[in-house]
């Protein structure tokens, strides 16, 4: 249950938050309480203090369109996502960061493009210890580097709480890859904070649970969450994951999040990555990730499916095209 | 393999298929042989004979793009699809023809909107003995009396191989549904005729056994095959099925068959189909299969998932503007 | 909902059934008249003529431990499995019959080692054109000599509804593929006959589904059918399928029909089917279908997941020890 | 690749592997080099330090049987499992700590019928901030407390990497749960110790990765790792998830790491677990994570699959039968 304090009570919201024993975060200047939603009436002792409030079937609360019908807002740096500005976002660059000389390609590429968000993976969840696990901090200061030569925000995903606070202090948008995302230690640290969150789903988490996780977050006060669909695992093998197209228009009717796709991981072919991210743009969404990479055949991991720069700008141009369709423009 | 022969061995074409247990067919004025991918390398009883061979990695053979790389043509009675044409047919109509009123107000709302395929369900494969089990052959006259009122194609779906006779003879275009389509006793009968087969993937089908099926209707001398992906099963149970558009990818990069999608079946809510189909005809397909109903909410099967009659008119509006950003139009 | 007729309303059973659009039957001397389960009431005509009524939640009915709590008897000839048998079946022989000389091996072996059912395929559901289709009506009679040489009873498989009579014909227990599962043309057709019936879940089926399929053939008159476990189709690759022992957990709690798993289909390699086969024993089931062949890797089909004779014999030495442990035997 | 180093090489091991970027571990006081699986040849430079090598298809190397063909003991406490032992150890007690009285009650059966092994959950990996997320700290210390008084060991779940150094400080073997086990946090924290380490198969997890997750705690010098299977998630809703028992068969045939299952959470329902865990056993496996509760309706997690004390007692009961058949005993 979602409780909107009173005005008079928002003073004192710490106090009765602890003795119902629920989250207490102030949101678009009020003040809020939430509880599990098994609590399906005002606690009598709340009664006195309460303005509205929400209950729900399911723990999807403040993430739910019963609570706030409109998409939210967020802010990547300066480029706005969601809320009414039909923005669509294309964060565009490699996989992992490979070379200074590799992520400056990408900026340049993105800058001529009139694009603002880079991409690139400095810890990478690899599967095998046997692999390039990436760069790590070094990758890390290079994202730093580009932001500060090419004024691009930068993106790339925290492996696990042990490097939580590096990525947020390096980043304008933390990333929470599929295989983290129901890692409390980096939830909770994401929480605590302000800027902008990508929650990407696991590849074997239902709906439910990818926007729990969100809630993760939004309960701990920090409204800046965005949904990425990545693909999820199913019996068919001929395509690396399949992105589950149904599930998003899932998320539009029930969620206010922004929703983000990511064709390149779901695919795993750069021959499909166009025609799918033309599908995900026409579905009205808030934002692309798309693997590009100035040579994908000697890149260090998921060589198969990143873009090449001349790929990179053909999608562009389609993707404008079909945004405009649907009364999007690509940003 | 496929062998094409040289045009002097046409007539003695079936006694050589005979000598190697090869499928004979004849497309587009010449003549193939056809076997198990399995074999390598052209038999040396029929080196003579041979004009040009093709070998391949497994049984997809007809229907691969290394046999042919443009697309099929297919006719569904004046409309043609796939090719050089850039269209995408838009087949509406009800989950279940129930009455003669329902099925003419569905024609009429085609007819009006310049469309020229008409769906209803005579034989529907239920999960239940104890549901609406499909008028049967009175359902496929009342579709039959609207082909010749409204000069519509009819498509219709083949439940099982015991009333496939009377399918072929009252449709432009057999389909052949999910729960069917390993059926070879239908199958084999759809192979015999000329008429086009919109094959069904089934929900727990494989791209590859998928286009199997398509290759028994091939090799048995029907090339009119037209695919279909209606979503395919997976953990998720959000929604009724997953739409699987990296398949769609993946068969638009292999397959020279073209391909129709059906998101209503896949999403099974109304409230995402709209946004779904917008997804699929981004993606450049030849067709999709909507269903609608003059009112849902009473609808004898599937009541959930169907348009009502305004929903299906903005859909066309909005399929209009995505068709053309990428350089098709809807038919 | 299930209503069993008070004796004397029996003589008019059909006509009530009729009024209320109900499949009527005769099960162990009593009268029953079954509607979908969205019925909850005993109809206000009816009341006069019921003895006892069963209502569902869902459309397994017949099939449900609510409406007869023990598990049903079905005798495949003479050996009876179900009920309070502890008996175990284990069925064998090859995949495919290819040879009148294979199959009396196998034949033999049965019968030196005291077992009494006999499997073997004649109508390959093939997912391709290309590969063997199985021996067809040929494969059948040689199925057929073999019981009579032998008196072992034999199963094998409809592939579609173009066979069913020669299936019914010519052997004990008609076996339902995973399929063909869906296919009414099959399921009507064992309706209406008495012999048993074995039914296959599709690898893409729920376990709701699945016993809807035999609520096909038990509303229309035949109450002798045993499910089939046979592997569901996830996205693990590593084995063929995946066996669902929760599922079969599930069935033995919700339902009252015999159970048959197929290790050998689900695994897909030799080297796991006496582990698994073991495991499924030790959960107290009705019957195997283990497939072995003299010679595997000559198979014409499943070559991979055959048991060798030696191999046969060691499982079934091995399954006694497990059966033992928990209360049955094999037979 | 593995490169078994000659004896007079051991003392420049660490050079050695710097120089081709490998992994050094000593293993059963031999000292070994670990690569990726891509290479296939012994470099040059290291032919003369080279006993014996490896070449394997995957990255699979430590785990594998080609490596070392027979099973791995592992000590849990004093209690043995794996190697030549044919021990099952069952491990048993509630989903989550939830106080000293509730802990002490699961320790007391446990001793009552000579079992070693206590479970506990102080870290919830719940997947909704609204759930009882566990005692944390608290309950790791009433775990400490039962294994002073009850001599018992105690198993429980790390979470996330902020916690791991507690959780490795307060038990006997450190699980990594299902949805933890990409952790590299976790994992790598784990590898630099000797304790044994269990790692659920996360439920979107494909037998590949999973070994693969064993090989960064192996290939970090920790040769104590234990599998758990638990079920993975597939379309079938009616059990919680799909216990991979085809996937068990294979872990045996391809690795040589010991094998534990948890059919409680594969389960989610009580009434399957008896008929699971008997399953399980038949295979031959090394132990079984069992969820009891003095009483289960009111337990703060996982209520449904709990079972009660008696239920336990007579599983055990039933599991010693069912090891006995096939050669093993339950410990």
């Amino acid at each position: 249950m979602i409780i909107e304090l009173k005005e008079n009570a928002r003073a004192h919201a710490a106090t009765l938050a602890e003795q119902v024993k629920a989250f207490h975060i102030t949101y678009l200047n009020k003040s809020y309480l939430i509880t599990g939603s098994g609590l399906k009436e005002v606690p009598a002792t709340l009664e006195a203090f309460t303005e509205n409030h929400w209950v729900f079937a399911n723990d999807i609360q403040l993430a739910s369109r019963k609570f706030q019908d409109q998409k939210r807002e967020v802010a990547i740096g300066k480029t706005v996502i969601g809320g009414q500005t039909n923005n669509t976002i294309l964060i565009g660059g490699p996989c992992s960061v490979e070379s200074e000389e590799q992520l400056r390609s990408a900026a340049e590429l993105l800058v001529s493009m009139g694009l603002t968000t880079l991409r690139g993976g400095a810890y990478k969840p690899r599967t095998s210890p046997y692999s390039f696990q990436g760069m790590g901090l070094d990758g890390l200061q290079i994202l730093a580097k580009m932001r500060q030569d090419y004024g691009l925000n930068v993106i790339t995903e925290a492996r696990d709480a042990t490097h939580i606070d590096e990525i947020i202090e390096h980043t304008d948008i933390i990333q929470i890859g599929a295989k983290a995302m129901y890692d409390q230690g980096i939830l909770r640290a994401c929480a605590k904070i302000q800027k902008p969150v990508l929650i990407k789903r696991g590849f074997g988490t239902t709906l439910q649970e990818f926007v729990q996780a969100a809630e993760f977050v939004l309960s701990g006060g920090n409204p800046n969450v965005v949904l990425c669909e990545r693909g999820i695992r199913t019996f068919e093998t001929g395509t690396r994951f399949t992105l589950d197209l149904c599930g998003v228009a899932w998320l539009q009717e029930h969620c206010n999040l922004p929703i983000v796709l990511d064709p390149s991981h779901a695919m795993g072919y750069a021959y499909g990555v166009n025609s799918l991210a033309r599908a995900c743009v026409a579905m009205g969404i808030d934002g692309l990730l798309i693997e590009a990479h100035p040579n994908p055949k000697v890149a260090k991991s998921d060589a198969s499916q990143q873009l090449n720069y001349d790929e990179f700008r053909k999608l562009h141009s389609d993707l404008q095209k079909v945004a405009q369709s649907v009364g999007y423009q690509i940003v």
